[in-house]
Formats: C-alpha cells, structure tokens, sequence
C-alpha cells in the first residue's frame, strides 16, 4: 500500500492511498480519513460509496463529512467506483464501465476480469483497512450517493454483520427497474434477472432482509428522480415494516451541495449507531 | 448579469453568476452564497479572496464556508483571482497573470488594462453585489487564504469603512520582502517600491491602520512559510499593539483541508462582529 498523500484536517488525517488490489487486477486508490480520537485506540468506521462518474476523491472533497467524522470520532473510508486503467475494459457512456461499477461482480464478458466492486468493497478493501488502519471492525456502517447509495443498501442488507448501520443519499433505489441498472446489470450479470435480485434495494427490503433501521434523504428537485425511483424504496419501508426515516428534502436537486446538506445528521447517524 | 447555476445548500442558495467587468474589461465569474435568513431580508456578508491558480470555484467547493453562513445567517462572496482570457495578459509562472492577481491595480504594461483586482472587488464587484444581492452593506466583513489573505488584510486596512471585520487564512503577509510579492509588485506596480506599501499588511498593521481586531491562523507545517512570513506580521500585530488573535496550528499544511479546518471559527469571529 503506498501512501498518495496525508493532511490534517479537523484535528485528525485525511489520507489518500493506493495499493494493487487481487480483486479488480489493478491498481485501486482509496481515502480514509482518521479523526483525532483514532490516535487514541480503534474509532468506529464508515464506508462512503460514491455514484456515476466519481471517484475516492468527490465526495472527499465535497462531502463535509471529515468534520462530522471529527466529532464523533468516527473513520470514513472513500474507495473508488470502479477498476481504473489501459487495460480494463471500459464503454464509451458515463454510466457503464470506469467510474461506474454499480457494486457488483461481474459475470460476463468483457467486465468479469477487473469489475468486480461487490467483492473488492465488502472483503478484499474492508481487510486492507481493517489491517492498516485503527478501526473498530465490530462497529462499521455504510452509506453512500445515488449509485453508491444503491451499494450502500445493498452491501448493508447481504452483510448485515458487517454493517451495522445503513444511510443513503439520493440512492438508486429500484435498478432492476431503472435504465440506471437494467443496462448495467444486463452487461455486468447476464440477461437472467435473478441474478440482478441480490443488487436492488427495493426487493430487498420488501424481502425484509434489513432488521436495523434505515435513514435515506432525496432532493425533491432532484434533477434524476425518475431514474432512482425513490418512491419504490419509501413504498418497500413502509410495507415491510421494516425501521426508517425516509426524508423528501425540498429545493435539494442531485449534487454534493445536497449531500454536504445533510452529512450532518447522516454521521450522527451512524456515530449513535456504532 | 449571467445565471450560471444554482443550487440548494444548507437551506440557502448557492449561485455562480457571471458578468462583462468595466473594471477589468473581461468577463468575470464570481460566486454568492446566500443563508436562509435572505428570504426574510437583509443579511451580513463576507467575502472571501482567493489564493495563487484559483477561481471563484476552489474555496466554494472546499472551504465548507456555506454551512456555518447558513447558521449565522451571513452571505459570502468568492470572486475571482484575476481578469481572464484569450485577450488578457498571462505569464507561464503560475504566480504572475491570470489566476495571480494580488489584489492590485496593475500600472504597468502588460498588465494595465485587465489587471485591477483591488478595485474590481472593492468597487465594482462590491456594487453589483449590493445591487442584485440581499445584502446589508453597512455589515460586511473580509478574509481570504494565502494571496487572498493578502488581499482581505490589505483591502480590509484600506476600506475600514467599507470592511468592518477581518480574518486571514495563511495570508502572503509581507509581499514587498517575499518572493510571493517582490516580483509580482515589481510586474503590475513598477520597480519604484513606495507604490507598494499599500500593499503589505505587515507594514500597514504597523503603521496602524487597522483599528479594530484580525484573526490570523496559519498552518505551523506550511510548505510556504518562507514565502508567506507570518512572523512578520505577527510581530507587527504585537509592535502596533493591534488587537488580535494569530494562531499557528500545529501540523496543518497550506490546503483547503486547513482552511476548512478553522472556517467556522472564523464565519463566527465575522457574524460577532457584524
């Protein structure tokens, strides 16, 4: 793992790193950021997955969360969205290929080599972390924006051990149904929809596969709303029963000003969670 | 004036406008953010200038300024660090020309016709701010990170009227004895040096100019300390027996991650004093 650079920020360390990773076969660059209570003894820990186009470093700089993360005594980790380089493979729309994962793994061609961001996030990044970094592996939560609030949802509810607390921003809540997510899905998994059944937080958790409680914010303007189908997911809280606050924010459109809006009260979130 | 974007953040507005400046004969792009509390009148403002290679941008999106103008319902101002374009003067150096205007009015050539900094903010910026903006003008504060703590102590010092409180980030704080300084002074303002005391907050701090408080913080692991020379101004503060706070940091460096760091105690040392 090499050390890209390290700052300090609110008292604690904003790093930037890079390491060759066996999942992805590349190389993968990633941000944590360690609060001050971290030179203390092992924080707590949030994973933050970011959406279309982006990679560890937007919502590093856009979030706000460091300061939040700073308060609480929490770590927050910024992997990036998808395997990156000459040799990966890669499509000429913004929404399929680099930059645009969607947090699954790969079946088919010519994705299954290097696209494989389920597992890359979930086990061979959450180890490096664990190792390198004093966390508390006991006391982890996830959220993310759009496609990364889709891999929020979707990592907390198959690793619901792993993640004890879930929130997202402006997630793409219903893929299966969305033209964001059936033509990644298609590409990435094969024309079969049951293998897409594991990767739609609106199937998920009408299934009742989420026990803990949830937090999602949405802009009302939200310039994509049709695309994240952010009333499939409200209507799946509310008929599974299962725990949440799903919040319509109005005059909030799709952007980082929106997420930084409201980072806030998504860390405190999970700092009382954790 | 141009509507560039807007968009919702912490419950306010934040725009980026665009307008065709008389001052520096060039277009001009600045930024405005305005809290909450605008919708019901008028409200304080603060401008924040730019350092070395930035636009309006850098500090909108990483100085985390908007969320505590949001709570002390304050409006803030980024301009521009320069005049640009294809017809405006430029230098290869990333310190001279566009993105590097020290906050002068440029008498020398090339630089004359575009490069009047200091009166495009203090007059015409200021104007039409006040003009198009739910500001109250009686109640407007400055502060700015490297050159542009430069340009807010220097602008700050020569408009007490206009600028009723003052903070630096980092500032460039004696220009006319730095190499951040001496060579652009010489290009805009000419080889003879009395023009450029009105331009070095160390020598204006000691001839006391500032009659009420500055807050200084400045990064002690700041990789231009021998440009920027704090202690020159710090010892200025002491020698004119101004009030004020200057504060070296421990282990923070010259990046927006230090900036971000002390922006609420700074957001807050202007809306006291406003």
């Amino acid at each position: 793992m090499e050390t890209v650079s390290e700052n300090r920020a609110f008292g604690g360390v904003q790093g930037v790193y890079r390491h060759a990773s066996e999942t992805t076969h590349c190389a993968m660059t990633f941000a944590v950021y360690l609060p001050p209570a971290a030179q203390q003894g092992r924080v707590p820990c949030l994973w933050y997955l970011s959406g279309l186009t982006c990679t560890h470093e937007n919502a590093m700089l856009k979030s706000g969360a460091q300061q939040w993360a700073a308060r609480h005594g929490m770590a927050v980790v910024f992997p990036d969205t998808s395997p990156r380089g000459d040799g990966v493979a890669d499509d000429e729309a913004y929404d399929l290929g680099q930059g645009a994962g969607f947090y699954v793994d790969a079946t088919q061609a010519p994705w299954a080599p290097h696209f494989r961001m389920f597992s890359y996030v979930s086990c061979e990044l959450q180890a490096l972390v664990a190792a390198r970094f004093p966390i508390d592996v006991e006391r982890q939560g996830i959220t993310g924006h759009s496609m990364g609030g889709h891999g929020a949802l979707t990592l907390a509810m198959r690793f619901p051990d792993l993640y004890r607390s879930v929130s997202a921003f402006a997630p793409i809540a219903h893929p299966t149904a969305s033209d964001w997510g059936r033509k990644q899905l298609t590409a990435y998994l094969g024309k079969d929809e049951t293998a897409w059944r594991g990767h739609d937080a609106t199937l998920m958790v009408k299934e009742g596969l989420w026990k803990r409680d949830i937090l999602v914010d949405q802009g009302a303007s939200d310039q994509f709303l049709d695309l994240l189908w952010p009333e499939s997911l409200s209507g799946a809280i509310a008929e599974s029963r299962t725990a949440g606050v799903f919040r319509m924010q109005p005059g909030y459109d799709h952007s980082y000003w929106f997420v930084s809006s409201f980072m806030e009260d998504h860390v405190r979130w999970h700092a009382e969670r954790l």
